[in-house]
């Protein structure tokens, strides 16, 4: 690619000599004087996402209301050149949300309304600060929810889940968030109202709906989402089987899927997990001895979920399971679900701290990878616990640590550097679905080609010529991804020092 | 987006002073003599693809054999600043593979090796020029299938699938085209080999692959293309119910839906294409007196299909259906889609010639536009036969006319423009599946505001800033969307002007 331009990114204002209190009046002549949060205690607040080891308070917080104020607010940041981020609820893993120093942080919170509930279409179109649970809340009463569920579904904003497009437990069945996304409106970085995809599912022209999902709040900002809903499964039940090696557990994932049965959920927990699980939840389902535990959720009419279920009992049982326990009731269902659900809060009563890794690998190597995993879990001498969407291949290791031990974050963000490698290694993906945000930009040379980058570069350079639009995310820059972040990645991944 | 660039696109150098000769001879280094098609009568047979009624001849036709032959090929149009026009099979229906004056077309036929197939992971890597058809038939003896089946599927390439974001009867179910790509390799316009997407289904980044999928050939050329392959379902059966008014059909496809079963197929014709297809075909299933028949396929756990065929058959008869016919073995099944597969050739026998739109409508719009659709018909005095897959809305009207008496062809556009502006108007899209080519790209602004088609315009001048790949398709341009194109559009869209 060799798009001359006549601009190049990044080219903002000296951000010392940016008068913000000329634009805090600026922004309380379009949201009011309670829109705009300009105290440095209440901007505190603000200064970190759900990646909490990665704190910057921003110059100033926005709280618009409607396309019409997100698209004036990006104007004044457009002709001041300063730099903005975008943030729903704030609970995102990879710092998509942090804040950049002498950055506007535009929060989505009030942006909280649903536009147009069209049962007979199955869509519904809500403003990107609706909470990922109100649309199911919404429908659930005509027989309907909203697919992609994400463990933080309670708090997480559906403008968060387009910005970083979310996964969940269901995903493995229904897809990502992308797949749920049929028309957005958006405002660019110029803040210029523009409307992409269709109310029906296929568009001509590029997929503009497609690129915008997933891209981490850099080609602009999402003020109108229309999502498809689906109609509630006639019938739901949930299997939980125990291992005594997670080699069975993981060739059971895999012969499943070769069956040709597609679970609506398909999750497992190590013998760590497990255990950390039984300490603090007491479900008194997980067996402490099992190496490994798969809970395999089914849904569709009821004689396919009967008949399936059956199946799916003999997979596992082929592969060595000691016990089968299937639940078919509301509650039964709850209770073999509580643990998975409070896993990740688990860790955290078991230990200071734990850092959450997200990578993706094709299904057939799962064995191996948890094995190497086990293996780097011995020699930098952390726990890692596992506990993850095995249908889809998505890991979710946790490294547990304690933040107040010096250089114990150091250690633990470098072997979560090389899970991700294994990752990259075995075909795989560095994320899964908490995104690259600021927390994984070192690595994206592993997984892209300088030509790949580029390309994604230029269309960035596309909607954002000026370079404002949640800067020093996603992509790897000279500036920001700095030396010490350069040299581990370089020294985990020989390929990155071009960049 | 003002975005300003030191190049503008199609800054072609003057096509008369093009040395065809000498490129020709570059071209031969890279392909061999063989490789390379430069007699008149031989060009003539790449002088249009499935949309006849546009016709132009290339300058020169080159067929490479590999990724690196192509990158060799596209450098050459680089260098020497001429179009290039890829095409597959050639079948397209709205001119994507049409080549333009003094342009070089870049046929795959050679390329048509399967260069991996991955059960495990169920994937399969192939050329461009692999027929459809022919992923299914290397796949199917370990039970796997290739979901996306245009009606072309026994001649069409998955080089063209990809450019035209393919669709096909099992669609309703199973998606387009984009949701079975994994992972391509792609030459840009520029010559540079990119490698776009994951072999797992998540990947960070900007989601490039989307965005190339049905990208028309304007964003360069899959050279290798990973597709995701399924299992083949325990149990098919097709239903067959037919109708006294065009409206209950349309009803019962809503109903359907909205009781939460998606069949994996359903189509409608009405009674004009019942009796077309009765006279030439004689299938003896179709009941020339009815209005409308649906055939709904479902497939699944046998169970599954067995409860949810008699859910269907109990819709049917609730909206009206004189009869309902089921087909469970495949013998039977194959009788009850024998019509529909050959309805566009039997319009073909009882008209001189026929004229295929393609545009989709929010299902619940049904009976609304197909009752339109008949006064159109009507109004123009031409045959109008709906043939199409109802389950998304995605229509096919057939105006049958006589190419050979003047004026026809441009009243049957005009028609056809009609349709697709009432496509837009009831919140649907100008094209399905077939894509815009050069067929309908001065329909663009009808569904796309300014600002919608800018951002797309600077998505391909990142990929093409020489506007060398396929130029004259997809977008409207002052040049070639000439005069009498526009006035035609401005006449049924008054947006259009802007263009």
């Amino acid at each position: 690619m060799v798009l001359q331009t006549t601009r190049t990114t990044n080219q903002v204002t000296n951000p010392q000599s940016t008068d913000w209190g000329a634009i805090a009046t600026e922004l309380e002549k379009i949201v009011g004087k309670r829109g705009v949060v300009r105290r440095k205690e209440e901007l505190l607040v603000y200064e970190c996402d759900g990646l909490t080891s990665y704190r910057q308070r921003p110059a100033l917080v926005v709280l618009p209301r409607t396309t019409e104020e997100v698209a004036a607010v990006v104007k004044v940041c457009d002709r001041a050149q300063v730099p903005f981020v975008a943030r729903g609820s704030g609970t995102g893993l990879s710092g998509g949300a942090l804040p950049i120093e002498h950055c506007l942080l535009i929060v989505t919170v009030r942006m909280n309304r649903t536009l147009k509930v069209d049962f007979d279409n199955q869509q519904v179109t809500v403003q990107p600060g609706v909470i990922n649970n109100w649309v199911t809340q919404t429908v659930s009463g005509a027989g309907f929810y909203y697919a992609p569920d994400p463990s933080s579904q309670s708090v997480c904003s559906i403008g968060g889940n387009v910005a970083e497009n979310s996964g969940g437990v269901h995903c493995l069945k229904y897809g990502v968030t992308v797949n749920h996304v049929l028309k957005l409106t958006i405002v660019t970085p110029e803040g210029e109202i523009v409307d992409i995809g269709a109310a029906v599912p296929e568009s001509p022209g590029y997929d503009l709906t497609g690129i915008f999902v997933g891209s981490e709040g850099t080609l602009g900002i999402a003020t109108e989402i229309t999502l498809r809903i689906l109609k509630v499964p006639d019938s739901i039940q949930v299997l939980l089987a125990d291992f005594t090696s997670v080699a069975a557990a993981g060739q059971t994932v895999s012969d499943v899927i070769s069956a040709g049965i597609i679970p609506a959920g398909m999750e497992m927990m190590d013998n760590f997990s497990i255990n950390a699980v039984e300490d603090v939840v007491k479900t008194d389902c997980y067996p402490r001895d099992a190496e490994a535990i798969l809970l395999i959720e089914l849904d569709g009419l009821a004689v396919e979920v009967a008949t399936n279920i059956q199946r799916v009992e003999q997979i596992c049982r082929q592969n060595g399971a000691r016990n089968v326990a299937i639940a078919t009731e509301p509650e039964e269902r709850l209770t073999l679900w509580k643990g998975r659900k409070a896993a990740f809060a688990a860790m955290g009563k078991i230990s200071p701290d734990y850092y959450v890794q997200d990578g993706v690998i094709p299904r057939s190597q799962l064995p191996y990878v948890l094995k190497e995993i086990a293996n780097l879990s011995r020699t930098y001498g952390y726990g890692v616990a596992n506990v993850f969407h095995a249908g889809d291949g998505n890991l979710h290791p946790l490294v547990l640590y304690d933040n107040s031990v010096p250089g114990q974050l150091e250690q633990v963000e470098a072997l979560g550097g090389e899970i991700l490698k294994l990752c990259v290694e075995v075909g795989g993906s560095i994320s899964g679905e908490h995104g690259i945000g600021a927390d994984k930009r070192c690595y994206m040379p592993a997984m892209f080609s300088e030509a790949d980058l580029e390309t994604m570069h230029w269309v960035r350079q596309v909607f954002d010529p000026q370079g404002i639009a949640n800067p020093e995310k996603l992509f790897p820059t000279p500036r920001t991804c700095g030396e010490a972040a350069r040299a581990k990645a370089q020294q985990q991944f020989p390929g990155v020092e071009r960049f």
